[in-house]
This record gives C-alpha cells, sequence and structure tokens, in this order.
C-alpha cells in the first residue's frame, strides 16, 4: 500500500467522519518531560476510529456488492462502525454477534441500523454464522482489523495528526488486532519526519510484542485485562506491515493503564475506553526514551460503561 | 459595556486562553429535536471558563495594582483560574478558602502558584480575610461572578461561538453567580442574529429565577444541589444585565440534571460538572419551545471528583 492509496483512502471517507480535535495537557507534559498531542477518536463517529476503516471498506465495493450487503463478526466497535457506515451509504450491515454479548453493545448496532445475528460464543460459531450470511445473502465478509481497506481508513487519524503536527517524533497507538497500528505507521512512513511508530500493549495480552519477537503470528492464552478492546490477535495482512514499521511494542501493568485512564479522564477531561490509556501508559513507562520528544498518541475511543469505572 | 469593549477583551485575554471546541451528537440532537452545539470550556486552561474573568481582571490592573497582587474568596473554580492567570502574569494571587475546603482543592490552587489563606467557613470569615490582605499588601480584590471585567471576560466563550455558528436561536448556560450569563447575554446581544440567552438553574437553587421575578436579587434558604458551581448568587454588576439581555431562567430537577450529565458523557465523551448538565436539562425540559432551533450550550467546566460520580 503506498502514499496515494492513504491519499485516495483519506479523501474517499471524508464525507463519513469526522477530522478529530487534537486536545494537550500541560500537566500531562510536565509529568512525561515531552510535549503529547492527543487525537481524540473517542469523539469520531460512533466513538471510536473504527469507523474510518469501517467507512473505506463498504465505499470500496461495488455497487452490486453493496445491494448485497456487508456482514463481519464483532462484539466491540467494529460492530457499530461497520452498521453506521452502512447504513450512512443505504447499505445492509449484517452483525453476528455472541449471543452472551452486553444488551448495550447489541442495542448499540440496532440503533445504528445494523442486522444482529446472534449465536453461540466460540470463534468457530461467528465464522459459521459468517458463512452463513455470505453464501445465503451475497454479502462480503469485511474483518475489523486484517483487511487492506480497513487498515488504509484507520491510517487516516495518523495522517490528520501529522497534517497539524508534521513534526512529531513519535506517534504512539494501541495494539488490538493490528489494524490501527498498521495504518498508523503507514501514515507516519509516508507523511512523517522520520517519525516513528511504537505500539503500548498489555503484559496481559502481549500477543503483539511476542508476534515481533518470534517474527510468526503469537496468541494469548488468556486476556485478563481492563483494555477490552486489545484481546483480539494480529493478522495476516496487518502483521507484514507492523513488522516492517513499527519500531518497537511496549508492555504496561493493569495499575498503569488505569492510572493512565485516570490522568486521561481528570487532565484532559475526555471520557475514553481503557485501551486507550495503554498508550499513554507507555509514553510514561519509558520517560527516558521519549524525553524532550514530540509525541502523538491515539486516543482510540469513548464508548465506556459508566457504572463499571475502574475509579 | 458596550460591543467594543467586549471585542477589546476578548484580544486581551486571547494569549491566555484556549478557544476551546465546539462538539456536536446526532443522537441528543434526535432527544432534543434540535441543533446543540456544545461549546467546550471544561477544555479550557484549568478546566473552566473562569479562566476568560480572572486573565480580564488581572489584565486590565495598573503595574503598580500588579505589583501588590489580587485576592479573592472562592473554593470553587475561580480560585484556581486566579491563581493560573496571576501566575501566568507574574502576579501574587492570595486565594481565600474556608479550612473545611476539599484538600484537593487547596492543592490545586497551590499547583497553580496561589497563595491560599484559610479562614473559618462563614461569609464574615472569608470577607474579614479579604479585607486583611487588601489592607496588609495593597492587592486588589476580584470578585468571582460580581466584577465588569469578569463579566466581559466570561462573555467571550459565547462571541466565539456565535463567530463559529452566527445564527443560533439561543444560546443556554447555567446560572450561578451570574457572571457567564450576565457575559454571555452581552454577547448574544452585541453579536447575535436576534441570539436570545436563556438561563438553566436547579429548583433546588432558584434565586436567579425568582431574582427575574421580584426585580431584586433574591437568596437561597438552603442548597441542596449536585451542581456545586451554582450554590452563589446574583450581584449588582450582573444583575442589571441579566434583567436586560436573559430572556428566561429554566429550573430543572436533580434527576434531570444527572441524566443530562451521563448524556454528556455518554454521548460527546466529555467529562464535565454537573453544573453544566443543567443547561442541557433546561433544553431537553422543554423541547417543545426549542423545536427545530439552533442552540449553543455552554459547558462550563471539567473539575469533577471521578470518585464521587453520581451513576
Amino acid at each position: 500500500m503506498d502514499k496515494q492509496h492513504l491519499i485516495d483512502c483519506h479523501e474517499r471517507i471524508k464525507p463519513f467522519i469526522h477530522n478529530t480535535p487534537v486536545l494537550t495537557s500541560r500537566l500531562i507534559n510536565g509529568m512525561a518531560g515531552a510535549s503529547l498531542f492527543f487525537k481524540c477518536e473517542n469523539f469520531q463517529r460512533m466513538g471510536a476510529f473504527k469507523m474510518r476503516g469501517a467507512a473505506n471498506a463498504i465505499l470500496q465495493l461495488s455497487n452490486e456488492q453493496k445491494r448485497n450487503g456487508v456482514v463481519t463478526h464483532s462484539s466491540g466497535n467494529f460492530a457499530q462502525a461497520l452498521s453506521l457506515s452502512a447504513q450512512s451509504l443505504g447499505v445492509t450491515a449484517y452483525i453476528v454477534m455472541p449471543d452472551s454479548a452486553p444488551q448495550v453493545k447489541k442495542d448499540a448496532v440496532k440503533g445504528y441500523g445494523g442486522v444482529l445475528v446472534e449465536c453461540e460464543s466460540t470463534l468457530e460459531a461467528r465464522e459459521r454464522a459468517s458463512q452463513d450470511i455470505v453464501e445465503k445473502h451475497g454479502a462480503t465478509f469485511i474483518h475489523p482489523s486484517n483487511d487492506d481497506h480497513v487498515i488504509l481508513g484507520q491510517g487516516t487519524a495518523g495522517k490528520e495528526l501529522l497534517e497539524l503536527y508534521p513534526n512529531l517524533d513519535y506517534v504512539v497507538t494501541p495494539v488490538g488486532g493490528g489494524g490501527l497500528i498498521a495504518g498508523t505507521a503507514l501514515a507516519a512512513h509516508y507523511f512523517g519526519n522520520d517519525c516513528k511508530t511504537i505500539g503500548g500493549e498489555p503484559f496481559e495480552v502481549d500477543d503483539a510484542y511476542r508476534s515481533l519477537k518470534s517474527g510468526k503470528i503469537e496468541t494469548n492464552t488468556s486476556t485478563n485485562t481492563i483494555a477490552d478492546g486489545l484481546k483480539t490477535q494480529l493478522g495476516d495482512r496487518n502483521f507484514p506491515i507492523i513488522q516492517k514499521h513499527v519500531q518497537e511494542i511496549i508492555r504496561v501493568t493493569e495499575d498503569e493503564i488505569i492510572q493512565s485512564m485516570r490522568l486521561l479522564w481528570e487532565r484532559l477531561k475526555i471520557v475514553c475506553e481503557p485501551s486507550c490509556a495503554v498508550a499513554l501508559a507507555a509514553v510514561l513507562r519509558e520517560k527516558e526514551r521519549f524525553k524532550g520528544q514530540e509525541i502523538g498518541i491515539v486516543i482510540s475511543g469513548g464508548n465506556v460503561d459508566l457504572s463499571r469505572l475502574p475509579f
């Protein structure tokens, strides 16, 4: 994927996304000893960067494909993103979700016009349900993170950030399924001025960290993290990009995630997910490395259950 | 105070304040049946619109006055605003605060370089302590809301909002001491296109509502509201402006405040004080009146104790 792909993608999705604001905090800069620029994708439509990739993926379809709809399996933000993108474009979105998923997530998908398809809570059941919809309706399957068009879409957040701050030394994102960090790394490569991409990942789900070490896609045997958006694993489309363009993945503890989340809420005055705090926690953990640098941080999303805060 | 005063004030304080972003929510618009534009002063420096008035008041002083410092009595956002404004301008700020005030508020003042002066928790003790500082240091007393320069400063948030959205039909703010709504009403009068100013106030502290009815400044006998920024009463400088330029004050219940606060957190993804939610609650309470209109809402501040949320 070259520079022009990212430029074209951005132009294509602009009518469907917000160019989200960038916030700063004098106090957090003081704590970090660096200048941090927070790209607030919690203010994105439906509340997360996932809107970008979902919109791009649907916009790539032919008219016939659009008529037949799209399908994904997700119980997270991509479910809502695909639903809202599809609704904006008059396309049917089938969302496969385990029947055990929280009612609020099911309602959100329906609220954005998605067609909810419930299944058992196993990977096999989800894949079978998705395949059934592909066969029955001719719908196009769109993976939440392991899809070139999705990766490009997610990269536009970093592109917007670098358009405002072209001399960033680093851009840091959380790492879950790998779509955001792969897209961001492409944006940093093509639009940055020697800007390096770094990932933040919980110790509890450090599959991406281990994957970069071993050179193959690793999985997690347990997922005991508050950063519920980061439990997924890398895929064969985004992993090569990550290998090529991501400098390092920094792991953080659950305590560091919660402390950083509280900082973001108290000092930036934003409602954001624990996953976002992983990127800030990574910067605060390795202060010496980032000292005096200009660092962009992607705040990935803001869909939080206010009744279940860790503070 | 004429239009030019407000223009001059805005130019004067621009180097010391943020032009805060305006957020919108499709879902909240749908609930209100109107187009709402939220001016996010929770993202202002030190976390509230109070920074604007404090900066303007200090900038009006002579060099000799600046050398002698400023004093106010406040345990709220104005204490922090005066401290930070003074710090930015190399001026000493004496902050009189009851010794019973929360430690976090005392620490915040000290963090911004203010000189904390503790006293007993009565109005008399606060006024005496302030007067002592005026006499001892020659400091200038600056009232948090009943001061022309403060009123003008607070009005610049509304001015910025109208510069972005010149055709607002209404601008709605919470009403506490009256500085914000008076300044906003001046901005709407001078910079709006037939834009009306409306206040939101809790039933539990409806002194401003009663003052407009009776034609004189009323007080509260009790202050049982979650909107802790709104317990103060109007003053002789702002009340005449409010009488002349504010169309109405709408009262809301505590439940309505909490529900609106939750909406702001969940849908706008912002951390904001209960006081802010009073303005949204007023709009949602009187949907018929606001139907189809363009409405600016000033989100007044974001300094919240995350350990004591009402949800």
